[in-house]
């Protein structure tokens, strides 16, 4: 069964997600849908690009992941359907994918053509709406087996963002930024672990927070530790407490960390 | 395969939607259930229908939308099971669905019998939960193919409610309201495009804003604009910003447009 | 079809959700995923341990519940299987399945052994989010027909919740506290209607709040009440209203009830 997965900034009360399911499910009504996550913030390419880059991977060979975030929609941005050689990604070219290409083959980039499309699909494109119009019923009829190329022709590059990068101050203090901070105030950096090989500690005002430790609980309750996260970059938490509202860091907040010896 | 929508005020910390989906499956393991939209405002019935209206004519053929916004649970409202030339809609008869059928011929409203449904379920049904004890099974039995005529019997009338009506104020300025505003802070009218031909511009304050134009992108980003959007409707945006909050616009708020010439 | 459910603290903006639902459909892409809740609050295992009591029981036999409220996930609190007379519950062993286990048989409980999980997933497990890791996966392959023993060995007893008892002060008041409120502000207290039969009233202030009452209408819009709730306890509600916030009530406050004669 092929699955079709949808990461918007739709939020949950408005009909957009609803007329995207129904769309789809209308062209292949054996396809199975699985939302990511539709409360990207309003507009923020950079948070659905992170999220689709950490989400993706889970998911069984050949899934079609249609992402909207789409502050340009009915502008002279691009759609795009991005194969690869695990999955199919499929929305508005501006970056949103970018992040997830990252540990993958891109096999075919195609710059979705939107002639072509009202002709496949029959019906009229909105200037408002590209989510439902376009993203979705192509995604429904790649989940069919319709081939990227009958979209449009081929694009050479995509509109890339990239993460941050860090910066030695000297040859043991780096400056990074925060760069994702989740439901439970566990906030990422950009700062990749391998940087920065053994103890380090992350300084803020005259706090000193060190790390990295293995889990949560190899500090008492309250107090707050650095971790490795599931990707490889510093993390800044709190054991059962909620780090980014008590240290006051969001996201862009710098981060400065130093190495240990001894 | 047949599907099951839902769009209720149940929020989506709480076990009900949980629970509706349970007693569905429990009846049909096969249906496909989809959540339209679990965040209507608590007992806004007619938040409720427009989103509804909005959402329906996107699914298959066949679909049956259980919708539960029901302040009046328990009381002498009734329940209905309504069966168009498209699609069945399940749930109180308070206007839930009356925005949905305007564009769809009705064949059957049938008044859902509690003592019936009790038989037929062989089960109790709560003066609380009628979406998960009458209108999330009864959805189930239709899925498998039950007729709505074995849950009550014809009601020649449902409860309706309608959208506000512009008025005139002389020929050339419609004076109508703010019935729906999304995540986006875009802010539906009630004012159909086609009532004003041509270019018109809104009145707030001293402020004017001209439109209908194509695409958000048509003016400038932070610029208001107007826009007709997916059903015809005039609709107030702002390119890449949140319109009702920048313009203190919220549901009922009166809005006065103005044909222009020349 | 063999069902899933899924109840976690992770809300609906990150993508720990999707990386879950991706790690099962990897493993079996058959199963159907349900969301019960992903909103429990944050770390609060008795909220989660609540809804989920009130959620299983509606699904069909086999059910496979997975939970997810784990502030002690990488410490040494153990993760579990249960196996009932009816469904299998897969989580962390803090108490999160206990309120549900009332209602039914114990027929295995099972400690995971994380170096047995380890060679049956063939992958290494993170020290920080074992709703991904290991109870999801668990939930996969119990879904395709593995035993509960294959990941562990039994234990004898699980760490257990129980709701707070209510006590009484004499013959006819009895002192009770808010456990639950829902999206509508009502609000379930735990004080089993079977402890005072006939009428009673809440004692709140210089207040009387009377019942209990049939349905939400045998009173005023407006006008507080008491109702005997879907599992048997007294609800505090307000016709039409908000009775959590009009009457200045949050989990945990005190509730006194006395029994009326005459």
């Amino acid at each position: 069964m092929k699955i079709i997965t949808l990461t918007t900034d739709f939020g949950e009360k408005d009909f957009y997600r609803g007329q995207m399911k129904g769309v789809i499910l209308k062209l292949n009504p054996e396809v199975r849908i699985v939302d990511i996550s539709h409360k990207i913030g309003v507009y923020d390419v950079f948070q659905g690009a992170f999220i689709i880059s950490q989400a993706w991977k889970y998911f069984p060979e050949g899934t079609i992941h249609v992402g909207v975030v789409d502050p340009g929609v009915g502008s002279r941005r691009k759609g795009i359907i991005i194969k690869t050689s695990c999955d199919f990604f499929i929305g508005p070219d501006n970056g949103l994918f970018s992040l997830a290409l990252k540990d993958q083959k891109v096999e075919k980039i195609i710059e979705i053509d939107e002639k072509k499309v009202e002709k496949i699909f029959n019906d009229k494109i909105s200037k408002t709406f590209h989510g439902r119009d376009i993203f979705a019923p192509a995604g429904a009829w790649i989940s069919k087996g319709k081939k990227p190329h009958m979209f449009g022709k081929k694009l050479k590059q995509p509109v890339r963002i990239n993460l941050p990068e860090p910066t030695f101050q000297n040859n043991d203090v780096i400056i990074g930024e925060v760069i994702y901070i989740d439901r439970f105030g566990n906030i990422t950096t950009n700062i990749p672990a391998s940087l920065l090989k053994g103890k380090v500690e992350l300084i803020i005002g005259n706090k000193r927070i060190k790390g990295p430790f293995l889990s949560y609980d190899s500090v008492p309750i309250g107090t707050p530790l650095l971790i490795v996260n599931s990707f490889g970059y510093i993390e800044i938490a709190i054991n059962g407490g909620n780090a980014a509202k008590i240290l006051s860091l969001e996201r862009h907040s710098p981060i400065k960390i130093r190495r240990l010896y001894g």
